[in-house]
């Protein structure tokens, strides 16, 4: 397997997977970990924004009796083809395909209602202040200069069938955005998991589940505690990146 | 002061104000509590849908000063009557008026843009399945039989100035309509603060706060915890009920 300047092979926690990494542009966060942690995958399987592939690899490893075949979507060529090498170092070939493309021409490679499952760990950051640091693949995966938010919401809702799942991680800053587009392209918010530094802190991170044309009832789950009061991880985030399935 | 069949005098924790209750059928709950020590009313107030006038009165009693006069709007005669003997109980009358209409006709008594905050305790419930136990004045209050959601989101943001604050506490369930409600009638959510019975569980009261055309962006506070793992009240929760302003 070749590997570039600056990339190394990582094993994916709570899996016998590995995944590709470049130390110095792309490596994936905690946030990805939770997200590929949400929900469960089924049938067709679409990880919106894939980068280097870490939540689809990562759900293939933990869900696979109920997967039919992942498909990573990216739009930047270098990322996208890091994350085909690691496809490949897993021998998945056949089971998850990385597509570099641009999401709003999904619909015409699926066709509406087509897909089961829709997991997406978005840009964060509104495209205004963006390409600062002169990287533009840097900035294309943190500030929504090729989609913003809502036309990932209004893809994933045409993309699923009714009653499919739609799975994001954001920043609890944004979820007016999120939940007015959900609504707006009805994919209807049904769950919400908050994830909080400590006990008693407001949340850094926001784990939301939505079901297409689902009746109109939100839940929220028990928050996800990152830290003890005394600085160790909770067992419950331990178990989360290493447990088994 | 008269007193009719089954009402008795409490005080309102946190003031030196009196106010009474019905304990059969009209008595306040804790998060008329929570609501009243949410933000900060200023200028011409409104309490939306007031029932025995505890936000209002607790609003007075600890944030008098920045309070020109504050407005207890109720449509259900019986208690919209009890609560005017509870301002008068205080010898308020110059200082909190209730007004026994329909939140509808705020407008033509108001005029558009004219107030500076409002606050609502609402009906949690839609109104499918109320009136089932046969008393209307009961149900009103707890199903939204008179006016819904979005009727009172409506008039709050018609009825605000522009950076007008809006305070609601409600059940996390109806987050969804909520904040979708409040960007549609540009009453931007600013501000929510989740209340917890425990530190490790999901939130049964929501406070949110908008603001009239503000820019969008969420922040939440740290959650509200109820009980500590002793079942104790924690610190915060008397502080916030009984503690001075």
């Amino acid at each position: 397997m070749h590997l570039n300047e600056n990339e190394e092979i990582d094993i994916i926690p709570g899996t016998d997977l590995k995944i590709i990494q470049n130390r110095k542009r792309f490596s994936y966060g905690t946030d990805a970990i939770f997200l590929s942690s949400f929900g469960r995958p089924k049938g067709l399987v679409l990880d919106i924004g894939t980068g280097t592939g870490i939540v689809a690899l990562r759900l293939w490893g933990r869900n696979r009796a109920g997967i039919e075949k992942i498909y990573g979507v990216e739009i930047q060529d270098v990322v996208a083809e890091m994350a085909k090498r690691s496809v490949a170092l897993n021998g998945l070939e056949d089971k998850l395909e990385v597509l570099h493309m641009d999401l709003k021409d999904l619909g015409d490679k699926f066709g509406r209602s087509s897909i089961d499952t829709i997991y997406t760990n978005p840009p964060y950051m509104k495209s205004g202040g963006a390409l600062l640091n002169g990287d533009e693949n840097f900035s294309i995966s943190r500030h929504e200069l090729k989609a913003s938010l809502e036309d990932i919401v209004r893809v994933a809702s045409d993309l699923l069938k009714p009653n499919g799942r739609f799975y994001m991680v954001h920043r609890p800053n944004r979820m007016v955005d999120i939940i007015y587009y959900m609504r707006k392209y009805r994919l209807e918010p049904k769950y919400i998991r908050l994830v909080q530094p400590r006990r008693d802190k407001s949340p850094n991170l926001l784990l939301i589940e939505g079901v297409k044309h689902a009746k109109e009832e939100l839940k929220f789950y028990d928050p996800l505690i990152i830290y003890e009061d005394n600085g160790d991880y909770t067992q419950e985030l331990r178990e989360l990146y290493y447990g088994a399935e």
